[in-house]
């Protein structure tokens, strides 16, 4: 009935299934700083000795050394992380081990641990996606007057700016950054004293464990800081809009990359090449960054199930709240590092860009907007003289700015010379001079106060803030 | 082929598929107003006629009139909430109409309508989540020493006060209403003026509109502002958030609310009874709240997934967008009221609630911080010796104040007559004092900072802030 | 408090949530059939008399008529379709109508309607996929040997064909429909008679009523009959998997109809164009194919997500359960309708096709295998002396088979002249006959083997099955 | 720029998210496998020399015998499984290993090994869940006349037995088999040959590998061979599925195992208990089995969405397939044993249940059911009655067979004495004896059902198929 890896039986499925260890031993970094606050605290409240607290403290130094040397090790029955160092520590100093534990839980000590975790890992994915932003505004700046065809629908729409497109991506990942700051704010308050539940009647002070911590303030209810995993889920809901847009990016790289739109040359370190076809270049690091996405939303998805409908307090369910940030985590490192250095590296066909934005009547909206700015004509009378326009051009053959004028005025009389100034790429991009619009100027603008906000030298040379 | 409701072949399902008019006639009000504030512009801007300008001015007010008293009207061919609009101006003002698309485009204009419709829901789901945090605290404050069992593996693990668990909950619809706070932040930056995708060549100004609209600023980049749907995903992520929250309280009072249990009576405007078994309730409405979470977590996904790999910019799958918003928001209305009148309204039996408290040793964690306090035992020695005495009690079916001193001094000497202060339910509770504990002055506290940070008078008799 | 719409305040509030009339009424058809068959059986059990059993069945049939004319009245106070029927029948015939309910419960009723509906949507999903399957084999015979570029990593990888390409799609088309014939067969089982849990007292005979519904037999235990749902997820997990695949020809399509790809033309039908630019077309009928995958899955998720972690029997969240599956069947519906008529009248560039399968050294993989074959080198030697020659070929701007035999043999003496026949990409895809494989003889077969497995004439003449 | 592990820019993290060797080395017996059958068709099919073809099976195995001895290396510049072993094979037999790879690809290749890992374990659920069900049906053997209540909302509703109960999940899994017996059915076709998209020109036979590797036949098309993953679809579309079943199971041995019900007794082997209070419980197993459910539905989240709009043929982002599946397996393996364990070794309450089950006014359907049965009453109005009867015993704190005859006759006369053989639990769940209801008769009827279909011997002796 038992085969394979549970021959034992039970007591075997248990040891598997009960283990953390696999996973939670990437917390020994934080499970020890905070046991080195509690201990540190404990002692400030005369609820351990001096003596006692050294011990533990020196212990605790001498087990982060070793972890440092020799990884973690894994013992199944030692369950966890915490069991795993406080069996150690009492190995090393003996009884004086026990004290530790005093005033605290696994509940309140795993809370605590796990939220420092999360909050370097916001950390990292702020620095990643700020350098990301670097790259992305570098080459916007090189970009900013830089045609190619806008598309909605995937169809070309409108001349575009490829440094307007880039910064485009700048202002979701600003965002990301954002809900990141909003996450963080969220998350700092300390568990640590929270103990199984319900507080403790030892004198503690939470308050000089929180601060060494550099935690916010302690959370304000005992019951809940056990039972909470708001955090973890808002990095996963953060990772997983960022995927997205990283998704989207990704995308449009491989479209870029393929031979009919042939946009773009990814770099070869971000490349796969083919020995058989040397002109060949696969961008799997886009793929795999597009992929990705699916993953991250998967761990987001796996934290909402495990957490839906479970009763105050901690249940053992919550043990299922790490392998999906973990995985995330390295998900997203490594996705937001691929971006960074194919958007760093790529190197843009900016003539064959330029050709498809010629190429499907790209100014037929700036025909329109002539007629009403200058011939004063209503906007939806304005489309269709231009449909009658690009009619004409299509069934010669003809660009719109290789209509003859004499063709043009006989379908619409109020069509004069000027209208040539508006039909060209250039004059169209030019011409979007709106706020936030394609023009190049614009887009410098935007490139700058983007520069500034990330603290690189401006494009007219004043440093950012 | 074609059978059924497609009979007339393709056109007939391009016709239901590509309507949004069934779903997207919710942006009325928002596609009116931002008309408003646009054509205002236009005329500010001497970009319009002040003439036609009042003309589409009226028009527009005559078509809420319209909308209001007789709905939308839903016709296919119309396709959109934008078009049918535009239609009806054309019948009531003429040609006229056809100056208010100018320098817009139905891209920025459905962000801007779907921007503003999703900022009155944030604002909506705070202000229900405020009344039920004004429940949950007004019922803490009468529960704030009433015992109850404190569960951990919804095992009895220590006695805490019902008022603290209920505490809990405030907590959690904080965070919720951070959340909602940050993703207002994020979202209130206007599109319009973005037109289709790049910008304009018209001399608009989009502060105004921005402000016109209450928005904090426009937005900073064209392609991105048609292209996101970012502050659709910030209300999703919400939403599932505090579903969760919701599903966890849900399950808790489906639980208490079972015979087994019997610490709660929920009201009977909440419940259906049985015309065979009167004494019965069933807790439909809370059932129902718990049920929905997985709706709500369903339309974040939905989101999630139609957005992953969409290159830039408007794509039609985004259209796609409104039908999980409006859902999850009519579920999350629902779910807040429903969870508002069943905490509101609740009868707890907190003589049950005791009993249960009693059972269980759940005050054996205050037997072992006893020893350790007053006897100088090390923790995990202390564990052991309670575990003696608790193993002794059960035998002889004794409760652990029960126990002779006698026979506690036999397991160890050190214990003596002090140790009975410490072991009922109600000196345990009031023993875990720590920040953010269980002990009644501990949740009188917490209650009292809840208050003023609701407006609401403190306990103590001070007014809120 | 209680603003809005719930200004009644818990009352109001517990009749919208609890109302499920909005939304089961669609099950009015299945509520009747079901009711009909009950009443028969009642009836042939002498569990009640035939007078009665004739009233209640001429006044379900009166109802029915009233439904089928007027549509279903929504009163939320009989919250539901099994109550608004029941009411309306006492309303026609009297207390009699009280022993319709005889024997059964709302329970095992609406677990029993639901499979109806389910199983007739399962149906539909089967024929809507039928019609896609013969649209989809037309065409692919029709462009049996039609040469693209086949695509790996979106790169250009070897010429295939049309045909083939399509016939891809057959086949998850053909997954498909086996999943949908599993599923049919795991819900064909009547819950009637499993009444509210346990079963019940009277003497019922489950075989006829399951018998009258077209089940393959009654449910095996009536606890289990009214606490699932798997009826459901298996149509939403078919509905997702088939979603994925609409998915990814929607994808497909976009691309395909992009400007620098240019492979398709989409039927005016189901495109929308432009005023003001006659020649785009927007593929507006792919992109919400390709959007509404996402709700789909959205709508799978939610139930997987309700149904987590309910004890049984009966919850009241399982009223959760119709919402999604009513959603997905209609997305799924308009999605398949709209993917047959775009394969349908799509018209193929079937020239820039063949140019596009001739640039990018296609026929690259055939060269190096012609080395292995006709001169018995290594694959991977061969692989090596392919890349000097494409990067020969490459650096003079030639075709594979552009360059002279000479160059070719100061590469590697062993070519010769006959490796000319390998190098066009006619003869690279009449090459690849292995069974599967893209030559245009191959995918005549495949064609063939799935117009007789649709019933359609063979191409050869031959009648299908 | 590049901190951190990516310390040497591009190259280090392409390395790292390019590798799959970390995961795929799972696939190394399939691998191996697959290529022994692959080299023995070449030479078969006189492709490779006879010779060459020993040199390379003799390679492979030595090979397998390394793996297994020594576990794969892990050399991330060899990318994945397939170059690892092929760069060994090189090394251990020279040039001739270059000949394993004709007509073939990493794309074809790569499908056939993850199909052969997927059919596993297809088959290790099954045995798993068998094991399950044996499980079950053996305790529901034991109790099938085992009272206990049974709960609708969790309300106590009507009597059942605890065989009754068990039967239900018993049913769940059953379905849970047909799934994996499906997937595997339809999963059963040989992708190899299909090379990397388009099929090959040397003369294979596709017929001879799919035989060697156990499949029912080669697939039909060979761009959707190397396309498609719905097999790894399947395979989580069904593990959700058993997960929610095993969440719902898991949910209610937590909730009975909790003090207020009391209706179950964990095994020590899978519970942890607490050194301080000994009398405590975790049912750690349970929940752990109830939180993997997230998980394993976030695998299949996960392969969703990164499927989602893939355009043909292989995309890099496809090898993001393989960990979740991976996952989803190994929780799945672990949760089927736990609670096959729970369930086989739980201790039940009886006296408990039994207690549980005549509180609560269970019977009151039997009183109602009598009265139409024996008194003619209409159902509607035996509920009036039956309401009337419990409200005036829950006013006196009687059991519905305390209350004494002449009380009963004055509510209604038609109420004879006969009616107290209706209204003891025991005489409830004897009535209900409809076909898969809860009677103990009904019961162990369909225990010697299922344990004929698994093979067990009947309880009544006879042996099963």
């Amino acid at each position: 009935m038992w085969g394979g890896r549970f021959a034992e039986g039970p007591s075997a499925i248990m040891r598997e299934i009960n283990a953390s260890i696999p996973f939670d031993k990437a917390l020994w970094r934080q499970d020890i700083a905070a046991s080195e606050a509690h201990v540190a605290m404990l002692a400030a409240q005369g609820i351990v000795s001096a003596e006692d607290a050294r011990a533990i403290s020196d212990g605790l130094a001498a087990i982060a050394h070793e972890y440092e040397r020799d990884g973690v090790p894994e013992n199944w029955d030692l369950e966890d992380i915490h069991m795993t160092t406080e069996a150690r520590l009492a190995e090393l100093i003996g009884p004086a081990a026990g004290r530790l534990h005093t005033a605290r839980s696994r509940n309140d000590q795993v809370a605590t641990d796990f939220r420092l975790w999360v909050r370097e890992a916001l950390d990292e994915m702020d620095a990643g996606l700020a350098a990301l932003q670097r790259a992305l505004v570098t080459r916007a700046g090189e970009h900013a007057a830089t045609i190619m065809p806008g598309f909605t629908h995937l169809q070309t729409a409108q001349p575009v700016t490829l440094g307007h497109h880039l910064m485009a991506y700048y202002e979701m990942f600003r965002r990301d950054r954002s809900r990141l700051a909003d996450a963080r704010d969220r998350l700092n308050e300390c568990p640590l004293g929270s103990a199984a539940l319900a507080g403790t009647g030892f004198p503690i002070d939470r308050e000089i464990t929180s601060e060494a911590l550099g935690f916010d303030r302690p959370t304000a209810n005992s019951l809940d800081a056990v039972s909470d995993r708001d955090f973890a889920l808002d990095y996963l809901f953060t990772a997983s809009a960022c995927a997205l847009h990283l998704s989207r990016l990704a995308e449009e790289l491989v479209l870029w990359a393929s031979q009919p739109f042939g946009f773009v040359r990814l770099p070869d370190s971000l490349s796969t090449g083919s020995s058989i076809m040397p002109q060949k270049k696969n961008p799997d690091a886009a793929e795999l960054v597009r992929g990705h996405a699916g993953r991250v939303i998967g761990c987001a998805t796996a934290l909402m199930v495990t957490m839906k409908g479970l009763p105050l307090a901690y249940s053992k369910d919550m043990q299922d709240d790490k392998p999906p940030v973990f995985e995330a985590a390295s998900l997203m490192a490594l996705s937001i590092a691929a971006m960074t250095g194919m958007i760093g590296d790529a190197t843009f066909a900016t003539a064959r860009m330029r050709q498809a934005a010629e190429m499907g009547y790209a100014t037929a909206t700036d025909l329109a907007d002539w007629l009403v700015r200058e011939a004063g004509i209503p906007f939806r009378e304005a489309h269709h003289v231009t449909g009658a326009v690009v009619k004409f051009a299509d069934a010669r053959g003809l660009a719109l700015n290789e209509v003859p004028l004499a063709d043009l005025a006989a379908i619409d009389e109020r069509i004069d010379e000027r209208v040539f100034d508006a039909l060209s790429v250039d004059a169209s991009v030019a011409a979007r001079a709106s706020y936030g619009g394609t023009a190049p100027e614009q887009v410098r603008m935007q490139v700058d106060r983007a520069r500034a906000a990330l603290g690189m030298e401006t494009l007219t040379g004043e440093a950012g803030e």
